[in-house]
């Protein structure tokens, strides 16, 4: 069994992690903590977890944490990377939910998050833990920035494409779709169901902080630079992501869907749709899955990739368990075989 | 391994009976048959199994069905009780989903389903499938009528009430409350996303056919006959049940969380909440659960009883499945841990 | 024209009385204060006036509202009674929204709000503003209150089997269900669209504050006390009050149909439905009607009567601006005929 | 007073038409026709309208139509322009809010709607009724063919980029999401609301029939052929077109949000909000109303402009409405002044 700590928890990214956790064989929650509600049991904070899920909130503890084998890290941006540094002195590896080692570029970081990195030593060798590219890496890493939810639909989207240098990638669009559940659980008139239910709409079209994570794995993909424009939209549901990809063809390009579906041949998580398909984002509600399907409308110059995930899962604890598995040499698959909640 | 067949499944009882089942350890669906979708992929109906299961719809075919161990029946009204008797001749044990073997008295059946009951002497053995009441007749059960979606989360929170007979029978309230998928996956109007969502209503006021069901079951527990009123609503949400319950007492009934603590200490899918919940469905979805909160508002003589379930699961395929495991002696939560998703 | 002054306004009942009043031919608003707010043009607030309203917030200005000819407070509870005195000694009336003028014993006031009642010399000259009860009264008011929500529902259902004493007022059942608008525009994690939809769940089951409300209107329609349960539900939409209502036939009641459509003959903004019926909340989404059916089911002694509202419209700021019409002496309905929208 | 006609109605373009002629000063109901449901009054097929509009459907009479002054035709493509030759012939002026007259080319018209075209005549004479393109022509047209909801929100937003010459147009993208209200009021299992709510997809990325009218149209801005990618998705919600636009510059703009607000100047109907907005589909909700925003991300060469509007209005029947206005010579925004409902 390995032994498993995780620092926040009280959002949905670390509900959702509680759930994954409550039903793998080989993982067991030894602490969970939380400053605020230190002493709660977290069945009480979430229902659903009565009668799967016997622990109580304590409060941050260095010396708890440090007997775990592994800690997830499910708090805001900028809290892991004042912890990590100690954890990892003590044996301890690390996967962080939130953003804190996903760019390698401090200075980068710096501008998109507001404040300098607290240990940038470590960000060469923490690995973005997208399993689809950086899978041996993974395996062996200390400390792993799990991916983005954003970053994970638009990257699984655009890969096949980029790696075979089949598009213009000057001028690359990921048009993207959230529920609202990305915003976190936190108290804000905006993400009300009043406000946020019956509506849509578009935010931070300025720059979203998902964009230099994106346009950092398409360049380490195309090898150079590329120019995307990336427009994130609110949309009135709990859960799911869809990316609308758009690329201009620089060579013709074969079959497409061929290209699609031997580039992720063998992946448990990504299934490529057959020709002409539509995903729809609750194919994959409360699973560990991507699904993609790859259009040429019109046989014209426009590729157009629909990518879609549960941002709360393969979009965060989803994936965050199959980088667990991945790093402790399980099946990638344990605990995430669950199929999707539909209707 | 138990071999299953089902008749139906392209409904939404069916889809999650499909779900249930691929995650069975011991339940190995050979046949699932469809009249009208002969021939296409499960999977292609319903992308949530895509890598879940690999089976087709097939034609209705008696001998296929025979060679199962157990056959659900995810069909309308009307429909199993024209081959259960077949089945039952060639061994096979039958679940039927819909309310062909619920009411004992066939007279009554015709009154609600408008039609005469086709095999009324398969009425009296068939066993009414609430494990928390008839758990060990369904041990040994040919054929178990899987219980209504309201009369499973109505009995559930008058039983207590009922057995120690604290409460005046005569002036029994059930206010219920459904989400949309109770209605079913058929082209209506009424059930349209822009017909029942942001809307609240009432339907079928002057009587449902639910009202026979939970009647008997109430009655069965009081030893007499009992006075009903039952109201469903529909509400703008695809699962759960919420049943608010109103009784009158006719006795000083001492510790009420007590007693209903008590009355499900051990039941695995009937959690008694802490005193003063309010219990929300969302923390049933997608898990054979049934969540209770007993009150009685500024200590007057009404008792309120808050019960919540998901439809599809203890209202239908989950409540099904346990039937399946108390038939086939195996762990009665086999295949059910599953944490309901939140958000 | 009239002077209109609005206290508060950045609530989701304030949005909606300055919806209705840019539509209104004969009313003016003059000032709308929010201290928080204050020099925020309203429309960037509400982007739906834009276009619309061409007016900022200000600072509360006590000379600026007591230019005004009526005052509308839609603030929270406890504001009101601390400016009201001022405003009438200014010959201003006021229409208050909140809860402050509601119940006519400060004790019950106190005992419900928390806090002991600014200025009860003047609840015996305030008059509760339900015109369907007391429009002659309404028309010389200085002080209307405004009433709540839930007890525009519940009384304007229950008033006419009250008013002819043909039910058991002892044993009165309300069980309500509202959109999420009920909740107000505050941040809150209970209210956020990934906690309060795709659930349902009752709330405050041991006591609301508007069942003392309620109480006093059905006890001043009975002549005596009423023992009433009332269970208020949150349901997943923005706006609507359902109200379901149960009440023991103790008189044979003859046409229980012809009661309710004499009783609001004539009534602009009470539709009595037709027999049978189920009244939908979107109906009367955004608008200012309250429709009601009124069923016996299986004929027996229990009475159902559906009554349905828009909370923010004839459950505040819509019965508001039908208060002030009566108030001025103009059309009772002027401002207010928009027709529902629906879908 | 306008008499006016409708054939269709059943739909929720007719019950939105219904809607604003009850409220309309100057026009007067005449006839509504609907085969299936002659003799049924409107108002209990739409309740909101009860109190509001007192007509009954009425079997196609060609004399009734034909003695008012304007038929609107809110029926399936392909029926309007059987009956409108015989309308013109009798002086009737027509507006439809089906496809029959949007394209000028009859070959067109046929591949993408798969009959032929039955008054190719009327096609030459016909005006595309987008009044913020073609106002005048509107002023004097026997018939007006009303733009589709798509059409209305994507031209808007990128006429002024393709009037000026600013942006590549031969690689235009337009990624559209609309409401489900945009699928119609008819049975299908697609949009119920346990299919579509809580989900978010593409369909018809293929190619969809509102493409070739875009296209059109903007072609005609152009002055010549134009490349368009467009990609409609469903959103889960009631009312509401969100799109979002991406065009290449050629040319320095200048300062594009001038050119945004000089181009709609006086405009009743296009709302060209401030820098850096995010418009929302609810600030549009039952409103004639489209509300632009136009960015240009990290001052790169691409321009997103953001288009909202409600479909059911501005993008059918309001603006409907509005043509009708301009027809017979009345205020261009009487009858249509109600203020988005919001929350």
């Amino acid at each position: 069994m390995i032994k498993v700590g995780v620092v926040g928890g009280t959002g949905y990214t670390g509900v959702e992690l509680l759930r994954l956790l409550a039903g793998h064989p080989e993982a067991e929650l030894r602490v969970i903590t939380s400053r605020s509600e230190a002493g709660m049991a977290v069945a009480d904070m979430f229902p659903n977890l009565r009668g799967h899920l016997d622990v109580r909130f304590s409060a941050p503890d260095p010396a708890a944490l440090a007997a775990c084998d592994v800690v997830f890290f499910a708090t805001p941006n900028g809290t892991a990377m004042q912890s990590v540094p100690e954890l990892l002195r003590a044996g301890v590896r690390v996967i962080d939910l939130a953003a804190d080692f996903r760019l390698r570029d401090p200075a980068v970081w710096e501008t998109w998050y507001g404040m300098p990195h607290a240990c940038t030593d470590i960000l060469a060798e923490a690995v973005y833990g997208l399993p689809e590219v950086n899978r041996e890496r993974i395996r062996t890493a200390r400390v792993v920035a799990n991916p983005g939810c954003y970053p994970t639909a638009v990257q699984l989207g655009f890969l096949p494409l980029i790696e075979r240098g089949l598009v213009d990638t000057a001028t690359l669009i990921a048009d993207a779709k959230s529920g609202v559940s990305g915003a976190g659980r936190k108290a804000s008139v905006g993400t009300l169901l009043c406000e946020a239910s019956e509506s849509f709409k578009a935010y931070a079209v300025p720059g979203h902080r998902h964009l230099p994570e994106i346009r950092q794995g398409l360049e380490l993909a195309a090898g150079h630079a590329v120019g995307l424009t990336f427009v994130p939209h609110l949309t009135p549901m709990i859960r799911g992501i869809h990316a609308t990809l758009y690329a201009r063809l620089t060579a013709e390009p074969g079959d497409l869907q061929a290209l699609f579906e031997q580039r992720y041949a063998g992946e448990p998580f990504v299934d490529v749709m057959p020709a002409g398909s539509h995903p729809e984002t609750r194919s994959v509600r409360g699973a560990n899955q991507c699904r993609i399907a790859v259009h040429r409308p019109q046989g014209g110059d426009t590729v157009v990739v629909l990518s879609v995930i549960d941002n709360l899962v393969k979009g965060a604890a989803g994936q965050a368990i199959q980088n667990m598995n991945l790093m402790f040499g399980m099946a990638e698959s344990l605990g995430l075989a669950g199929v999707a909640l539909m209707p």
